[in-house]
Formats: C-alpha cells, structure tokens, sequence
C-alpha cells in the first residue's frame, strides 16, 4: 500500500497567498457593490514594456517556420540570455560570472523552491524572521524543519533571524551555526537593504563556518540608494559560498511571463563536489528549460530599448511607493521599506494583530494587504503593502487608508 | 559545515540526452563535412501550426496593454485552458475528469520528476525496462531506490518489468507488490501500446494491492489502431488508482514552448487524504503556473482550426515513422512501433550492444539514434529512432542505413 510524504501534512493551512485569495474572493462576493483595491500579493499590473512584447512577435514569429523553429532548449538555457545576463548583471559591476555558471529558469519561485533538493535532508536551515513563506515551506515538506510550535508558529530545526524595528529589519548572525542561510535583500516583505559592508559580514561568516548563503535579490532593480549591492557577487568570497536566485517578475513585469534564473559559481563545493554539477544534474533530469520565446523576451530586458522602458517602469511602480509610504506617514502610521524596495512595511495600529489589521482594511477601506504574520512570528502586528498596482488605485487605497 | 544530497552522487554518468549530445558534438567537430542527421532525442522538427502561431500573437498582444495584461496565473491553470482539456481529452471520451482535477504545468518532463515528491521515501517503484530515464533517476535523487548494480545496471529497491520481443513489449505484473506504478503508453521508447482489457488488469491490480499508477500519456496522439485506450481514465475503477500525466509537446510540437498537466482525480486517497490536495500544495507552493501565453496557445490546440492542422502534422511524422519501418524491415532489421507512436525501436545487428550500435550508424551513416541500454538493462541490443525529423531527412536517414 503506498503512503504519501507525510511531511505535507506539517503544513500549517494552506500557502498564504492561496488564503488572502480565498478571504478576498468570499468579501467580494459577499459585496459585489464594493471596488476592492489588491496591495496585497506581489503582482505587477504595468502591461510588457514595447522592446519586449517585439521580441516576444518576432520570437513567435520564428516558431512558425521550419527553418528557424526551436524545440527543446539548451539545459542551462539558450547563451544568447545567458550572455545578457553575464555581462549586464555581472560584467558591468565588476562580478565575476562565466555565462556556464547561470541557469535559466522559469522564475525565481522555482528555484527557491527546488534549491534546497541538491542539500542533504539533514542540514540546518537559518531563515530571516519575517520572510518570504516560500524558503520555509519547502524546506517542511522535505522534512528538514523539525516539529511545529503551533503557538509559537516556528519549527524546532529551524533557525529564525528576527528582523524588526530594533535592529532596522537587518538580520544579526546566528548564534549556532546554520548549513544553509536564506537571504533577500531588498528584502521581501519587510523592504529593508543592507549595505555592501554588512553583507559582506555574512559572506565571511559562511565562508567561516561552511554555510551556503542562498540570495535572492529578486528585487534589485527597485534599489535607489548608494553602498546598496545588487548582487552578493559584490562581495569578496561570495564564489565559494553563496547561490543567487533573479527574477523577471519584478524588473520586467513578467509574474506572467515566468522567467528567472541561479547562479552557482563552480567554486562553491562540497569536498570535490560542485554544487555547480549537482543543479546540472537536477536541471538536465526534471526540468526542460524556459519557453524559447520567453528567452527572446529576457533577451530583449538587456537591450537599450528594454533598459529605457523598465527603468520607466519601476519608476512607475517606486513613485507609487512613495505616494504609500508619505501618505500613511502623514496618518500617523509607523512606516519603513518603499526605498529600495516595491514594498511598504507598517505597524498595525491601535495594538492590532495582523489578521484583524487585515481584516479591518478589507472592511473598512476595501484594500487588500498581507498580513505580516503570514511571513513569520515577527511579524506579528506588521503588515506589508506593495506599490505594484497602477498609479490611480494606490492613490485611492491610501486615501481611503487615510479617511479611516 | 553544509552537506549535500548525495543520492545524486549515485546516478551512474550523466543524463541519457545529455551524453548522446556530447558524443554528437565531439563527432560533428572532428568531421566538420558531414552532415548529421539527428533522429535520436524525440523533439520535434515541424513549426508551430498556424492557429497556435495566432494564438500566441493575440496573448502576446494583451500582454501589451494595461486592460489585458495577465501577472501571476491561477495555481491550477487558467480556467479556459482545464476546461478545454476536460470537454475535449475526457468528457469527449465518456471519462469523468473535472476541470479542477487538472493542473496544468511547463511540461511532462517536470511533472513527471516531480510527482515522487508527494509519496513516502520509503515507497517501492516498478517502472517498464526499457523505461524513459525520468522515472528511475529521479527517485534516485530522492533516496528510494537501494543501491545500484553497475554490472547488472539496475537499483535493488526498484522493481524491473522487462518488455521484451518475447512479450511483446508489454509488462507483466510484478510479482512483489509495487507501490507506485510507472506505465507509459503507446511506450517510450519501444513504441508499444497494450489494449484497453490490458490496462483494465493493472487498474484492477492496482486497486487492488493499494498501488498509484503514474500512467504518463505523453504519446496518445500518435494513437492509430481501435482498442488501444487513449486515457487511464476510459478503465473503470482508475479514478481511486491513477494519476496521468499529459503533454504538448509531441501532439502540437511544444518541446520548446512547455505546456503539460497531471490529472489527479479527488477519489485518489491515502486513508482521508488526497493525493488531489498534495499536489495543489506542491503547486501553490513550488510552482508559479504556465506563461500566460503559452496556456493561450494551448488553448488553440483544442480549436477547430488547431486540430485540423494538428491531426496533419501527427500524420507528417507518422508517415515518416511508415517510412523508417518499412525501410528498416526491407534491409533485414528487426523492428517494432512506430504504429500508435513515434518510435520505432529495432535490434541491433550482428550482436551489436546499444552503444555499439550507436557509435556505428553515427560514424558510418552520420545517423544519431539512441542506443535501447540508456533506457534500462532490458533494452541493450536495442535501438531507437523517432519520427520526428523532417520527411527528407528521414528518407536520406533510411536510405543511409539502408546502403551499409
């Protein structure tokens, strides 16, 4: 009789997106009267910038003719974007990053999620506290976290980094030394960035202890300020110990589009073991590359006109933070991120917990958020907004916000 | 100090396609003259059918302006596109399959490596020999398969069911009970299919020992003959015991532009547990859905237009595949398939083994093939061809051999 990975089962509920989905959908159709405004999930709404939806014709154009049809991808991606990558995202800051060392995908989400597999089941996982639910959860299901303290809402294996307002949302190193240590920066949910010199800090201490940092910089387009690094790369030793995972989805709206990738420099090892070769071998035997088309349209990201037009884009999206950001400053809220990030972090008022806050914005405003707690015990009693929707509706949400 | 997961130091070389590549390339380089003629990896070589090519196009469009632009997709897929598969791959065929137990993914190749995850480590595989690769390697990487024989090359924790000439290349059920069951017809990569009364018996037996088929469909277009079953789901009783897996790749060409689903049926249960759910917490948590546009081309693959274009180009390869069989048969060579698949798969001559075989008709006829051992122990001696190269390719490939 087969059993089933009773891992699964350890899962609190339901992926927290899936749940504000459901809560949402219920208010809504309970009140169809109501314009409900979404700053919760972190998805764009700004349509593909025009280099890329030309790409993306010309890309299907392509496919319709024999002579320059394409059918299964090159394991690592096509060199066209993995060139692009190299030279724009690396090169040009000074990184050292073969084209060979980058592995396309079809979003950072999988990656995150898929990372973990090449790493023995025994290893001990150190998580920002809070953080994106993702790093967690797969981590559950491969039953590497332990037990769940339900009234704690942590497990036993797992080592948690607050990041709250005492120590400006910036992690500290852990007192007992983790295998594997899950960064974002700028961070999802909280916004916050560290700087060159204190990431540099983390990647002395993994390289000290054996660690692997796992950075993902999904959001590295959406930095504005100085001494801020982009990529972990920037930091000397990050060869020997850090993995980055990069998205599309935020750069160039592409949550629908689905393209990312990892880096793993071939000097990350374990023994004489590269961690390069391990992800080679999980690329090459589950997965089948990214769309041919979608390639051209990552492609078409690094092209001058595609530069032009996201920076436009994120513009777009920042000038909304912005708007966030001062407008519930100026009702009195307790506000960071929104800087160097497309996400604004704020205390629940009045000593609410974050569902009620939830809760309480979805009655009374009809804006949609996540619940802070949704990303760790941490942040209990925050509550994080996102500046991807379009220009009118964020106008409208924090008015609404401000006339509570 | 971190470890990694060194069940993937078990696999014996690298993956099949992978090493079939780097032979080609090493001989193309040292014979710059030749022209090669790739009938070995099972992509495909047609260009996208026209109402696809429009599909896309008119995606790619709303991709372009604010009012249609799509972010993240549905967990699931998008409704159009599971409701276009269960009217016209289910409801069309008298089999009761839901809407929303389909989920929809880049491909079969991912959904088939994945699917373990669900199950126990401890859980015992029985998987065809020959067998596409997917199957075996990646319950390797988890750890569920023993230890492996390098002069018998088989895993003592898997059970091994020969197709061999001698039953006509259909499994017989095994005599250790199973607890997953990988079945794929018409067969990767003998071409082989059983009847509908043939699979009834694994249904029957596998609801009986308490067994989950993981029956992989990939190739059901190809189907030709009357009484061979399209779906798992047209026996009865398969609704409690198996799960599908589906592709475009080969019934619409989609090896480079990723479109898959696995149907899990609600009634397929561990105690009160389904396997339905699981999956959509694998889903909501590690995956982030097919492009947009690529679920609108899929969408296309079930217009009338589509399948029209669709059915003529399965008959193009089809007629290659005639073309490959007959001439094989004429030059003495003992062949099968190529009937309701693909592939025709043939025994190597003279004693030739598999690799053997491969090395000659690469350096003799520039022919590339895929040498039957790459696919388990059973298939040394044996060989395949694939249908999908273009029509003169395939008659200069024939004829090549043919002349030795």
């Amino acid at each position: 009789m087969f059993k089933i990975n009773d891992n699964y089962l350890k899962l609190p509920g339901s992926y927290l997106f899936s749940t504000i989905g459901k809560k949402v959908n219920a208010y809504a159709a309970q009140n169809p009267d109501k314009k409900i405004i979404r700053l919760g999930i972190g998805d764009v709404t700004q349509p593909l910038a025009p280099a890329i939806i030309k790409a993306l014709h010309g890309a299907v154009d392509e496919m319709a003719q024999a002579e320059t049809f394409k059918g299964y991808a090159p394991d690592l991606g096509y060199e066209f974007l993995r060139k692009a990558i190299a030279d724009n995202d690396y090169k040009a800051r000074g990184c050292e990053i073969a084209a060979d060392e980058i592995f396309v995908s079809d979003g950072a989400k999988c990656d995150a999620g898929n990372i973990q597999e090449i790493f023995s089941g025994d290893n001990k996982i150190a998580v920002c506290d809070p953080v994106y639910p993702v790093y967690v959860d797969t981590n559950v299901m491969a039953g590497r976290t332990g037990v769940y303290d339900s009234a704690k809402e942590v497990w036993s294996d797992v080592i948690y980094m607050p990041c709250v307002a005492e120590n400006h949302f910036a992690p500290e190193l852990p007192k007992e030394a983790p295998d594997l240590i899950y960064l974002c920066f700028p961070n999802n949910p909280t916004g916050s960035t560290i700087t060159k010199s204190q990431l540099q800090e983390w990647v002395d201490y993994a390289n000290k202890v054996g660690a692997v940092i796992i950075y993902d910089a999904a959001y590295e387009a959406y930095i504005s300020e100085e001494d801020v690094p982009h990529t972990i790369y920037e930091c000397e030793g990050a060869r020997s110990c850090a993995i980055e995972l990069r998205s599309f989805s935020k750069n160039a709206g592409f949550t629908g589009v689905r393209l990312g990738f990892t880096v793993i420099p071939k000097d990350l090892k374990c023994g004489e073991v590269t961690l390069h070769s391990l992800w080679a071998r999980r690329h090459g035997t589950k997965y089948n590359g990214a769309p041919y088309i979608v390639q051209r349209a990552g492609e078409a990201v690094y092209s001058e006109d595609g530069k032009a037009q996201l920076k436009q884009q994120v513009a777009y999206y920042m000038n909304n933070a912005k708007y966030i950001l001062e407008g519930l400053k100026s009702a009195g809220y307790t506000v960071s991120g929104g800087v160097n990030a497309p996400y604004i972090w704020l205390k629940a008022p009045n000593g609410m917990t974050s569902w009620e806050f939830f809760d309480y914005l979805l009655e009374k405003a009809n804006v949609v958020g996540t619940p802070g707690s949704g990303f760790g015990p941490s942040g209990e009693t925050y509550f994080r907004l996102t500046a991807f929707g379009s220009y009118e509706n964020t106008v409208e949400a924090v008015d609404r916000i401000k006339a509570l």
